[in-house]
């Protein structure tokens, strides 16, 4: 049974404490692991690759099958079914067209001290994609990686996928063709993370790493993070559904369970302002959790992390919504715009009944790759400005030196930097003599 | 003597990498010690902060003295020269304006399947400033991380700056002041950093955390990144000139030294394409250094880690910028815009000649928190989206949802995730039927 909790229950401060701080995952500590597979790549390179590649994923690689072939990759792809293909190209066109929307504009303008300001936004080079294996391996995480990225004007794109037994998803080689990713790796782990921060002789370092990955990809992620670009540090995945009476409770459930079959550690909660409601969800999620493939890990994520909330009124959802600060936000209410307003602290929000959160999972526009942990409150879902990076620009003449060059130089004294001052008046001295 | 290059050389490209490649910083390895205090802080509150206050800043507090009062704030702003607080009053205006512009805008628009997609930005709830104490403690990097914090709507801006033995510099409380910051405590190191991710009784936790510190800081931030917001690991500062011969070598020897000055493990390089204008400018550096008060600092910076680099072209100068990434790029040549769009990984860039990268330190505008040791070509300057998030919205119509929901139940299908088809097709079921 998931937690219920009551706005009116006179612990439900506690309660809901208690919720927001439960520790969903153990992080085992592979610091030192992970320490030493860096130092390790960076001193050995492609030999501690493919050492590592078959200790872990029980394959043997050299520096040229390191690299899927574009032959393999066109054999792999050729193994895809139409349907499978037009659905995967249809979510690819509409990932684009949401995020070609994101660019950003350069922007120039001159104020009234005559200094030219402004700004210019460029890709990164290059970017590395890490894409899980095995199970976790899903095609549509490669066209939420590699898009923003192509879209940003990114010059090159890799991706790192371990192929545990030689296994590999074609699916996610047809994604990364279809998002126009440049090279392949079937390399995977704190490895694979290594080789892209530092280089080895097959793989060209690249500048910002992307990607969801377990405990060794984060703590090497943590760790080239400064000497490469990283997004976030993913966890395991959360939604929170605000619904009012006014919902088929069955769907609801679906909504929940389409997070908790993800992760047993994941997190579905409800808040409804009827608590019948949020019974009758309780009860349709019990029936679904029978019949569902995967209701091992459903179960388990509901039982140890699901909730429902019965709040006095939508303010009052709102207010937790935002102390939650939720990955995944779906308002299935009956004006969910204005609700919307309120709910500042989230990473996706799916407005009204018909938009269940999974429609973001691979076709609605928006990405998929979220802040999770409450980590919502700081951050925002991958998008093409994780690709790009802003140049500063001043020009100023000799009028805008003379109008603003005092105030610098008086600041740089008051600073105790005298060059920083020097530099302004030398300039200064000869403009004024 | 820095290091003095030719491109002609027939060894350069080994010694352009060695210069790229150069430690210049000795990290020490503080990251156990650093573990330590932040779960000292996290058990033990104010307790903690308290007495790793007194051991390292040998100052007694209580939890009533963390914070500076109304008054001690108006006093010590009291002792501020009307030149001063003008100087600081038109910096903090220019910065205000130019981050202004910074501001995106939300968006959304419906598309053909009839989908109503788009994003709405928000500011984060709390965010955390620190400030080095005692030498390095500059009033201007308290505008710099204020005043975007400010623009974006940041609720409450706290500010962490040690004050050994009770030093503190007034100037950073009116900086404070004047940009609008609600708290300020007088604790530093890792155990400010602790108190800002976890909070204590008498330090509220934040969402975000902004600021350069030592390297204890910095291995603070690293190990707080995820539970809040960072910034940026900042690394000592760096300065790039490509100057042509029409430039006075004093000017240009003085805005190498405005970096070298700053620490002995900064860099500055130039780059010229005529060696004669190279040697005099080194000249002009030696010279400044028998007089500059901080030239202890910026003599070593400049033997150790300083350049001359002398091109064929600027078009190799641009390929040999990209290549550094610098934080500072001062552009001093006939056509700086020209050249500009060719150098465009780069922190923030300086054009002409009346442009000294002081300006940007204090009264130009941009920010001068900006990307060091090569990360430039990954990451920006501090800007007003580091205090933004952005949510994304979508809401499907009955209609749109017929159209693009069943490549979304195909693609929940092909990665074994039926629930999340379900949660679909359960509506589609309903809306067909």
């Amino acid at each position: 049974m998931p937690q219920i909790l009551d706005t009116t229950d006179p612990d439900f401060d506690a309660a809901f404490a208690a919720l927001l701080s439960a520790k969903r995952e153990d992080s085992p500590d592979v610091d030192n692991v992970v320490a030493g597979i860096i130092a390790d790549v960076r001193a050995r390179g492609d030999a501690a690759v493919i050492e590592l590649t078959e200790r872990f994923d029980r394959i043997a690689l050299t520096p040229e099958t390191l690299r899927f072939s574009p032959d393999e990759i066109a054999e792999a792809i050729a193994r895809v079914s139409s349907e499978d293909r037009a659905a995967l190209e249809l979510a690819a066109a509409r990932i684009h067209a949401y995020h070609a929307r994101q660019m950003p504009r350069d922007e120039e303008w001159t104020d009234e001290a005559g200094a030219t300001l402004g700004w210019r936004w460029s890709a990164v080079s290059a970017a590395g994609l890490y894409v899980p294996g095995g199970l976790a391996s899903y095609p549509s995480s490669v066209l939420m990686n590699a898009i923003p990225a192509k879209v940003a004007g990114v010059g090159r794109l890799a991706i790192a996928v371990p192929t545990p037994d030689g296994q590999v998803n074609p699916l996610v080689l047809l994604a990364a063709h279809l998002s126009g990713v440049d090279e392949i790796y079937r390399v995977g782990g704190a490895q694979a993370i290594a080789a892209f921060a530092y280089g080895t002789r097959s793989i060209a370092p690249v500048d910002k790493i992307t990607g969801p990955g377990n405990a060794f990809v984060a703590a090497a992620k943590r760790r080239v993070f400064g000497k490469v670009g990283i997004d976030m540090i993913a966890g395991p995945s959360e939604i929170l559904v605000i619904a009012d009476k006014n919902n088929d409770p069955d769907w609801i459930a679906l909504d929940l369970l389409s997070q908790a079959e993800h992760d047993e550690s994941a997190q579905s909660i409800l808040i409804t302002d009827d608590a019948g409601f949020g019974r009758a969800v309780v009860a349709a999620v019990e029936k679904r959790l029978e019949t569902l493939e995967r209701r091992a890990i459903a179960g388990v994520s509901w039982r140890d992390f699901g909730a429902v909330i019965t709040v006095r009124d939508l303010d009052e959802a709102a207010a937790l919504s935002n102390r939650i600060a939720p990955e995944h936000l779906e308002l299935c209410v009956a004006d969910p715009e204005a609700l919307s307003q309120k709910t500042v602290h989230a990473g996706a929000i799916f407005l009204g009944q018909y938009t269940p959160e999974a429609i973001g999972d691979y076709v609605g526009g928006p990405n998929h790759v979220l802040p999770t942990a409450r980590s919502a409150r700081f951050s925002s879902g991958l998008n093409v400005m994780d690709f790009l990076k802003r140049t500063t620009l001043s020009k100023m003449t000799p009028e805008a030196l003379r109008a603003i060059g005092p105030a610098a130089a008086r600041l740089a004294r008051s600073e105790s930097l005298e060059a920083h001052g020097l530099s302004v008046l030398a300039r200064l001295d000869r403009l004024n003599g």
